[in-house]
């Protein structure tokens, strides 16, 4: 057995725990599995005197980084620390201090991969960052090795378990919005403010990685169009049930004319659709590639032995010598691939659903079909129930699902359906997943 | 950019086309992810004169292995030939002349994988063979890397993608086993001669190889129980749908006190069970580790480009340096993980389908269920349809669907079911995943 892997684990919140556990607890397996044994040899935490539960002396937790740093038995350190910036200062001193580096930190390398891969390469060190995309769902893997002789098509991900949990729970037990956003608060799986998830941001980070691995594609995130999921009304859960879809939140990537088309929305998605089985706080993400065509990787997003696991496997990667293989052979965020544009939204083909609250009179349905007529988007289908005769001339949703449209003539469309006198409210609309 | 990696090519197949395919028309792809040029430099075929559609000049396909184990700048052979004998020749010599082995052959690794093994330790050597398991899907990559850092506790293929395209037509168009071959053949998803398929040897050896893998297990081929498709009735997938269920053939392996079980069968799942999710030609393997929980993998099972995929993610892997540090690491083969025995089907508990068709006559129902009640097997749920008056007194199915049982005992009971006087016809059985 070859020499020991020294580590520093920089955070011990949920995963820093689930990582300090499975290298304390399960020494023995992780040595058969990496060829060496895995020495956690610093655990680095912003409040030292905090009790935690692992098998690890109180007097050695420490706020100093600089220790580990320094110490030349540590050759990795792994860094899972939420926020950005504390975490950025650090992950560049420990790639400038000659250590490799793990890290799970999906903003920071969606906002600061270009400068952290650069520190990489100009220390002669490698980072590795599975857990960094849906916790247990081994995507990076996927991306830069099993799929290597592919180009990658497309990319569609339900990367949030928060907003999955809570569309599931809409979907499945017809409850509202806020309601089901409780309930996801209760157990654990939505925060206090649960903006970042709700909105697509957490999402979208998400997707800036993979979409760099796949594409060779640097995005700015804020360029990455965004809706959450806070507006979704339970009427358009069911009518979407009732024409045979679900809504879920995706993450979307694809190819089309040699630009990269992305963005984070709520889309309709067929009941038979390999992602309409993720329930819950899963993820799944599915990648179509041209060689092998398209495959799915499914598994818990979040928590903390599941993200564990992920940050784990990287440990192994690095002790093992394939982490840095991969990382010098690919030259991720080197603008190396980048012969790849960005797609303007609007100039993205995709079908609509759009539900449109009218008075209940004549020549309704023709308004609003000319409309869409005269900006050439086509009609797939409609769905207006009956109302009862005592009602007869009060309001009624009328839910059209469209042919393939520009999404900029779409939106034009539906600007000005909104503008007809018969239309009560401002229409509702969202992407169908072909 | 490094030096380039000689390659030789055995087996010019459906699989060994796709690959020759890539490493020929997309040379730049490939090289910039593997960091050094790939150069296909011979392939061997049984008949040099058949006309193939490749760009490669028709004299140098050769039927001489020799020439290319004597090439200095060969360093990997790519195996792609059907059977088992002269196949298992070939990779001895392979790697008996210095060259590092990839393989797609699943059959081969099932009952010569210590040998082969052996032989590339002996040589140091190494190989890769990611494509022999479940085609396009990266089933190998996540066993040995990506899902390390866990004791695996279960894993449930669909692994046979001619089973499962049988299987969903019966289910979604409610046709005959006969009919759906038929339709599988004429589309080329099922062979002329489909026994190895239906019958479970095949999806036998793809388990033998996963729990290689997961258990550090190698188990005879011949000890891992297996039934296949070609007695499932209609009725029972129309009595299951009823149930809630899907019947698939599962390929699964699960630790039970420190014993490794084992079998292929055609077993019901719940309708919302993520491998129910699994349609047609695909395949997918459901894998439950003690960090990460559950996770799943999903894509074509078979077919040129999807496995050439995966053939050509080895080759990367090899040019790399990443799958001889797996090879070394791991040990596969070697009897280093044997610390599981195998468990004795009859011990394996699973709750069972059980239908009878018995005699319309009072009385029935007690003589079925005393039987089970002496053999301590509850049952959780009955269907006996209503027979129109005027067919009273004929026959009708009764089926059962049981708690958790011995299997061992649950076959005693059936047995003796099967000799009761009510009873028309042997019973029929399959076990029911929780």
């Amino acid at each position: 057995m070859s020499e020991p892997l020294g580590i520093a684990l920089i955070g011990c919140g949920t995963v820093g725990t689930g990582v300090a556990r499975l290298l304390l607890e399960q020494a023995e397996r992780l040595a058969a599995r990496a060829g060496r044994p895995l020495v956690l040899r610093h655990i680095i935490v912003r409040n030292p005197h905090k009790e935690r539960p692992l098998p690890w002396p109180q007097e050695r937790y420490t706020s100093d980084l600089s220790v580990a740093l320094k110490d030349p038995e540590v050759q990795l350190a792994v860094e899972v620390v939420g926020g950005v910036e504390w975490a950025r200062e650090a992950d560049l001193k420990v790639l400038a201090a000659g250590k490799d580096l793990v890290t799970a930190n999906k903003a920071l390398l969606a906002l600061h991969g270009a400068e952290v891969f650069d520190a990489a390469r100009k220390h002669h060190r490698s980072v590795a960052f599975e857990a960094s995309v849906a916790g247990g769902v081994p995507i990076i893997a996927a991306l830069t090795q099993s799929l290597a002789a592919n180009q990658i098509r497309s990319i569609q991900g339900i990367l949030n378990g928060t907003c999955n949990f809570i569309l599931t729970s809409m979907y499945e037990q017809g409850v509202s919005y806020a309601a089901a956003l409780a309930e996801a608060q209760r157990l654990g799986y939505a925060e206090a403010d649960p903006t970042l998830d709700v909105d697509g941001t957490d999402a979208a980070h998400k997707l800036a990685i993979l979409a760099q691995i796949a594409f060779g594609f640097t995005v700015p995130v804020e360029s990455i169009e965004r809706r959450g999921i806070a507006q979704i009304e339970d009427v358009d859960i069911k009518y979407a049930r009732e024409l045979g879809y679900q809504i879920k939140l995706l993450a979307e990537s694809w190819l089309h004319d040699n630009q990269v088309a992305m963005h984070v929305s709520p889309v309709l998605l067929r009941l038979l659709a390999p992602l309409a089985l993720v329930r819950g706080a899963y993820n799944a993400v599915h990648v179509v590639g041209d060689a092998v065509g398209d495959t799915l990787y499914y598994g818990k997003g979040a928590g903390q032995m599941p993200t564990a696991s992920s940050v784990v496997a990287d440990i192994i990667d690095m002790a093992v010598g394939r982490a840095q293989r991969t990382f010098n052979t690919l030259r991720l965020w080197s603008n190396n691939g980048a012969h790849f544009q960005l797609r303007p939204p609007g100039t993205v083909r995709s079908r609509f659903y759009l539900r449109v609250l009218v008075e209940d009179q004549p020549g309704v349905l023709a308004d609003v079909a000319q409309v869409l007529a005269r900006h050439h988007i086509s009609i797939a289908s409609v769905i207006q129930h009956e109302v009862p005769d005592e009602h007869e001339g009060e309001r009624v949703q009328m839910v059209i699902l469209t042919h393939t449209a520009l999404t900029g003539q779409f939106r034009a469309a539906a600007s000005e359906i909104n503008q007809l006198r018969c239309v009560m409210a401002p229409s509702v609309f969202y992407p169908v997943a072909d």
